[in-house]
């Protein structure tokens, strides 16, 4: 298995720490976004991935695209230590919470909208920033409101870890970088001192990637 | 089963196709996005759905919300017809491209980041549709060059619509309505296209809801 990603990038993060909870060995490519315009942007690339996103999954000579995607595929391929609860309600429940991540904050603060901020609306390290706090904040605030309605566990959907906090921690981490305001949530910021304390989350690290700078 | 939905959001649209597809019966509620400031950020709706988005899908006294959760729960309730591949490795690719909807397009254009746009950075139309324009023509032609590896088959991933049409499909109208040129995206078009002559879809369409203005 060969998996083409970034040290940086959410869900490239998302998919290590999916790998390190299944205990999955992996080749790891480094496909670096910003050096020379973006290797992801080569038609080397765009051959394995005609999106030219990171990350991709090289196996069995199919690859693999989108993050959500190779998530499910692990789960449903790799079932042990399962992600998702094995209750359909519950299963959907976990999944909104991701889906708040994935489908409401990653697309909106991920580089390429930068880019366009910067290019189109002269927008400065401030002008995104503002931007990134006021989607980051407003779907971590959803998140933790989706928790408030739940038992105080230790991880967001009970005692272990699993598709939710794959999504979140990467999430949090980017919600440092972009000087997000997250003193209203602490049942996130619970879960992330949690996991923090796992070593299939502390070495999924951007910071501990070969590829870190 | 009891849905709350806007006539012209694609994740509500997403969920009509589907109950369609399946013949499940439901209640439908109207949220008027717009109107009176927005009824989805009522007290009542908020109880409901703190993140304050359509669609909403109460049933068995639980609320689910995000169109992908509540689109896989489906599948996993009524799981027939099917809407995902059974083999694993089709599945990922049948969800990478729904994700490239879901999670690289939509956010992007839907209401509230539009209205940003207008409140922060004084684009007018033209500017929200150079905006919309940008990220659905990216979005829809890395679908096109998704499909373009496969076989050209009537439909995304076959004889029959599913999961890659639920997304599809609600998201074309929307190009349309932002002026999305298409035209290099023949594939797409003609999946539409065959799409259209299906009741589940038709029945489906925004101008067809009872909230339709």
């Amino acid at each position: 298995m060969r998996f083409h990603g970034y040290f940086r990038s959410s869900s490239s993060y998302r998919c290590r720490i999916a790998f390190n909870l299944k205990g999955i060995e992996y080749d790891f490519v480094s496909v670096h976004l910003v050096k020379g315009g973006g290797q992801q942007k080569t038609a080397e690339y765009r051959a394995l991935n005609p999106q030219a996103l990171v990350p991709a999954l090289e196996v069995g000579g199919q690859v693999l695209t989108q993050s959500p995607a190779i998530l499910e595929w692990l789960e449903e391929t790799y079932p042990e230590p399962r992600l998702l609860p094995a209750d359909a309600m519950e299963r959907a429940a976990v999944r909104a919470f991701c889906n708040v991540i994935a489908c409401e904050i990653h697309p909106l603060q991920n580089l390429r909208t930068l880019q366009y901020l910067e290019a189109n609306y002269a927008q400065g390290l401030e002008g995104k920033e503002a931007w990134c706090q006021r989607w980051i904040g407003d779907g971590l605030a959803a998140c933790e409101a989706l928790l408030a309605k739940r038992p105080a566990t230790r991880f967001a959907f009970g005692d272990a870890p699993g598709m939710a906090e794959i999504y979140l921690i990467p999430q949090m981490f980017s919600a440092q970088r972009f000087k997000v305001d997250t003193s209203a949530m602490p049942r996130l910021r619970a879960i992330a001192e949690a996991c923090a304390e796992l070593p299939a989350f502390a070495d999924a690290h951007p910071s501990k990637q070969p590829d870190a700078e």
